[in-house]
Formats: C-alpha cells, structure tokens, sequence
C-alpha cells in the first residue's frame, strides 16, 4: 500500500518554528513581533563576507571538492589556532552547516536501529537529525533547580546499553546556557572511554562563554578516535543563511567516512565558502565585541525576568539562550496565545514552548526557551510584555 | 568496542571524485588533465546570479524558512510554467541540491531497511544516498547493445518486492542520456500503480534533449500521490556550487514531511538563494543557447568516439554524458593510467569508469561515463588523447 514512511511521518515539526503561521497573523493584523524563538542573530554579518561575496574569482559557481575548498579548509585550521585548538587540515571535512555535521557523525557512529545519548533538554533538532539517520535518542534529565548540570557518573553509565555508540554534548548548551566545568567534561569522558562509546561535540557556541573561556573535547588525552567535534559558522559569525560549518576528528576511519559521505552531496556552497574565508581571519576584538554584546543582553534579560512574580530562569553562563519556567499550566497554549490574543502597546513577543526540547512526555511543560537575539532595549521591551502577558493571561497558574 | 558504523565503513567512493589525487598529481609533473569525469559544465553562471548577489537585501545572511524564501519558490513556479509544467507553490520544498531532494525523497517513502528500485546503470550517488538513508537499492540492466532502454514491464514488475517502496527514474538519463518515450513512462508508471509503489521522477536535465522535449512525470493522470519530482539548478544553470534544487509533489502527506525534514537542517543557502531568482526568469533564448552548445559537443563526441577502433557508443539523447565502452581489460585501470602514465602533447583526460555506476559486480567494467562538459575543440583533443591512449594502453583487448 502506498504510504509515508514511518520517520517521514514522524519527525517532529520544530518547535523553534511552528509558531510562526501564528507569527505572521500577528503582522497582518498590525502587531510587532519580537522573535525570541529562533537562534537568528540580529548582528550583522561582518562586512568582509559581502566585500568576499563581490569578487567570486570564477564565472562559474563550481562544486567544490566534497571536503571543502582549500581556503575555506585553511581559514578554519587558522581559527581554530587563534581560539587555542591545534587542528590538521585533513582532520577537518566542510560541512552544510552544524546539521549537516551531527548528521554525519551520526551516520557514522551509529547504524540503524542502534542509539545515542543526550542530556535532556537537548538542541531540538538532534532529534530529527537522529530519527532521519535512523537512530534511536535516549535521554537523562537536568533540571532547572539544579542549573542543567550534567546528570551524575553513575546515572549516565547506568544510561548507556550495548546499542548505544555516542552520548552527544552541547557546549555551551542550547538550550539551557549551561557550560561544563572540566570535573564535568573529565566525568563525561571517563564513562565514554570505558564504555567505548564516541563522543559528538557540539561546540558551535564556543565564543559565547561569560564566565570565562568554554572548555573544548578537542584533543583531550587518550581520546584521539573517539572525539568528533561538531562546528558551524552560523552563531560565529552571524551567519546563519550561509548554511556553513565542519566536522573535525582525529579518528582516520571517520575522516574518510565524512569524506564519502561529503561525496555523495557533491559538496557544500562554493560561493559561501569562498565569502565566508575572510571571516577566520576577523581579530580577536571582533570576537570579543560579540560576547560583551550578548553578555549584557543576558545580564539584562535575567534582571528582567528575574522580577516577574512566578518566573524560575537560570541565568546562563554561555550561548544565548534561557530556558525558563513560567507560571503558566501549559506554555505552549502560552506562547500561541502570546501571538494570537495578546500584544502591549501593540507588540507581543515569539518564544519556543520548550517541551520540543524534552523527550519524556510532559516534561517542559511549562518552559520555553527565549533566545536573546534582539538589542538590550528590545529585549527589556520584551520583558515587559511578558510581564504585563502574564498579568492577563487565562491559563496562569 | 568503538567502531564505525558499517554504513560509515561501506558508502562507497564517488567513482566520478575517487581519481581526483591522480589528476593533481599529473597537473604537478606539468600534465594538463581535460576533465570530462564529473558533470560540472563549464558554461559560465549567468551574470544575473552575481548581479543579484552584490544586491543582497539584509545585513545578515539570516535562516531562511525551511522550505525556501517565497521569491526562491515563486521563481520555480514561474520556471515550471515555462517550461510547460503547473506547479502549486506549496507544492515545492526547496532543497539542498538535487542531492537532498533524493535523500527527503528517500527517506519518506522507506523506513531503514525497506527498498528502492534502480535501473542500471544509474547514478552512483543514488547508491550512497541510500546508503546514508538505510535504505536498500535493488537494480535491473539496462545494456549500451540496447541503447540503455528500460527493462520489459514483467521484469520490472518481478523486481518489486513487497518491500520496495519507490522506483527512481532519471530522466533524460544521468548516466546513459537515455530519454524515456512515452511508452516507457507509462509502462513504469502502470507498474508503480499497480505495486503502489512512489516514482521519483529525477528530471534535472530537463532542458538537456536534443531529439525533441523531455517529458516529465509531473501532473501524471492518476498519480498525485504517487509522484515525486527532484529536480536542482545545478545544470540547468551551469550553478553546481549554489547548491540548490527543490522536491515537488502533490502528496499533501510528504510535502508536510519534506517541510519537517527541512525544519531539522533549518534551511537551505540563504544568500544562494536571493542570487538564484532572476535565473527563474531566463528567456527561452537562454535554455535554447545551452541546449544547442550541448548537441553540437554531443555530435562532435559521438562522431570522434565512432571513429576510434573498438569503442562501443550509445549517441545520447539527453543529459551532457555518455556511457562508453572501451576496448580494454579494466576501465577503471585504464583511467587511472591515462592520469599516472600517459599524455599526448602534455595532455590526457579524466573519466569516470562506470562500474561505480552499476550495482551488480563484474558489469561495467569495460564502460567509462564521459560527461561532455568542455568547449569542442577541447572535446575534439580528448577524442584524440584518448585514441592514441588506446593504441599504446598495454591493458588493451
């Protein structure tokens, strides 16, 4: 019988956004929207990308050999130098942005039918990256009274069975904020060592850091085939739309596997990569600028939030994202209702309900995820929304 | 233990890239290297797609909706309309490539371990695309004594098991550059409806047929929800590296799926994208000129490879290849040599033997797939190099 593939009916809708029919009503009726659900940077991308952009050194826009052109290759490992990680350019495969690099790490630890771990919440797309891949997701929980620290040794080794062959990592976390210590990073890394399982290392965030410098998987001892670092140039360099970013490893079995794999897409976008080379290259003022922009929208964002009566949020130590808890019985009723029947002064505010960030049913209930990517102003103008939103609201606890 | 999944370890090598280190070897000892190997034409992007690129509308290179910016999807409405085909804009998910509207294809019509059929030869990437999808792919032969047509309707009907789900039919035919008749698109098409199977109807060399207009599975009687059409800019626009193309169907069921599956990679090239609109708006002047500079290269190609003792020709009647059989032990040695040990007048050529184009072991091994991707004279000297290649390839038959 003709039929949808089970996956293809499965996957879940994205949560990040399937508000946003919602979103556009709101327009069309007149509101303002401010989009916190989304981790779109509002910065702009750094003009060397578009002064790259305007001298593309070919009349045809080329495939690139499947690992990536050279350049872009190089950029990275000069990056990479400049944030402190020693990286061999034959260790690096160019991805079609982060998505493209947990998938391919994904394919490559696991088969069918086998698992991977996460702490929950996790990045809501390591799902459906997972189920499209045909690999199954279990998860151990973090708590917000707890500020999202890892789950404990005993648990997460009591979590991994004979099919599971890799606990993926977010650091810093999307969507929690949180940034692991290195007795947490030891921990994680001794149970994946005795259990011979591979490590996927999202570190995508690694700039947004606020409490000093994220700790990278990188070229930690003892671990050389087990490491597959995850990147993307989208957060970095506020540019999402590039769809850019690298799988890195020191594992040569992998390194040729991502290559075959890069092969059977062709490769990535030629003139994004030839744009987006200037950009390894950016200072470290660059780099700098960003974070203190995003620290004191996060500092501003907790301040706010911190004073609306029934609002639990812990402040983030990194990425830019808050989970937090509202006083509402269900906020993904909220957050349509944000965008369906309410606005203050004629604007209202897009949240991501976090449930979609959670596995176990029910959990979330009452988070959402708010992604500071709006000016300090905007984003205090947002806290009062939601502040005066929650005065009205019907579904209040 | 740590391993890499078998899928990781068994996607093959694209048999059209695996050569490239010998190309670059033979360039660096001075050898000028005509590369006929990889469907890449060398007609340059039209300058509508820079022009656009140096207008990029925002300061940040932004996520796109996950199904394409509108003027990216009104654009291919516009082309489809064009070119003769009624397409709905929701009808259309935009897609990385041609290469992901194959996998989104793929991945919901089977679930792991479920099946697609082929013809063979077939386009290598298929394979691996399938491969990544856990997906297995039966063939059936098709023969260059044939002309490549499609196998007889009984064997086709006795190829689908019950759990094949999906039939792929590139059409005008990468690599055979067979173009079905419309006997043959109807034998298919009674066969998927009768086994309620899916067609994904491959037709991005649309444009490439040179005896008369390709036709298209597109609004087949009967079909709505059994169609899915993958097609890509790739060739059309000589724009590989813009990684760009697009899944259609009226299967309202997969067109939520493909939306989901494209949530879980966010979007496509954003800046590609706006670059990509005013190419949809190209007079008919515009496909004709291409189309005509790929029949003559087809012509002068045919009449040289005709002429040289012992090779075997198919002349195409579409796409910009032809699949060749060469009076020679092992294709595959023989195209590794003609890189590490031979030149004629500082020059030799690259091609893609075609076993990589064949599931079933031992077959194509004497076929190589030319893709005539360069000027004709240069075309003409690769006739040459080749003749003369073969009069002295000690592995000669």
């Amino acid at each position: 019988m003709l039929k949808i593939s089970q996956r293809g009916r499965r996957i879940p809708a994205s949560p990040i956004r399937k508000l946003h029919p919602l979103a556009v009503a709101a327009r069309e009726r007149g509101v303002s929207v401010i989009n916190l659900n989304i981790g779109q940077p509002d910065l702009p991308t750094p003009h060397e990308f578009f002064d790259a952009a305007s001298k593309f050194p070919t009349r045809t826009v080329a495939y690139s050999p499947s690992q990536g052109i050279q350049p872009y290759i190089d950029g990275l490992v000069h990056y990479y130098q400049q944030v402190g990680l020693t990286v061999q350019p034959h260790e690096i495969t160019g991805t079609i942005g982060g998505s493209e690099a947990i998938t391919m790490a994904l394919l490559c630890c696991a088969n069918p039918g086998q698992r991977v771990l996460c702490f929950e919440p996790f990045y809501t797309n390591y799902y459906s990256l997972a189920m499209t891949a045909g690999v199954h997701m279990d998860v151990l929980p973090t708590t917000i009274d707890d500020g999202f620290r890892p789950p404990k040794e005993e648990e997460i080794r009591a979590a991994i069975t004979p099919r599971t062959r890799a606990i993926i990592i977010c650091n810093p976390s999307n969507p929690t904020g949180t940034v692991l210590t290195k007795d947490e990073l030891d921990m994680i890394a001794r149970v994946a060592l005795e259990k011979k399982i591979f490590i996927i290392s999202d570190e995508v965030y690694r700039e947004f850091c606020y409490e000093g410098a994220a700790l990278t998987y990188w070229n930690y001892p003892g671990m050389d085939d087990q490491i597959i670092l995850a990147d993307s140039l989208s957060k970095r360099y506020s540019a999402c739309g590039v769809r850019l970013g690298c799988v890195v490893t020191k594992n040569k079995g992998l390194q040729q596997a991502f290559l075959r794999i890069g092969q059977s897409r062709l490769s990535a976008g030629t003139f994004d990569m030839h744009a987006c080379v200037p950009l390894f290259y950016l200072g470290k003022d660059y780099y700098a600028g960003v974070t203190n922009e995003y620290r004191k929208r996060r500092d501003a964002l907790t301040d706010g939030l911190q004073k609306i009566p029934g609002v639990k949020c812990h402040k983030p130590e990194g990425a830019f994202y808050m989970l937090t808890e509202l006083p509402v019985e269900d906020a993904d009723k909220f957050c349509s209702w944000l965008l369906t029947d309410f606005n203050h002064e004629g604007a209202t505010v897009m949240l991501a309900p976090a449930n979609g960030f959670y596995l176990t049913p029910g959990k979330g209930q009452r988070e959402v995820r708010i992604a500071y990517v709006v000016e300090e102003p905007r984003l205090r103008q947002a806290v009062t929304i939601l502040e005066k939103a929650l005065q009205v609201y019907p579904g209040k606890l």
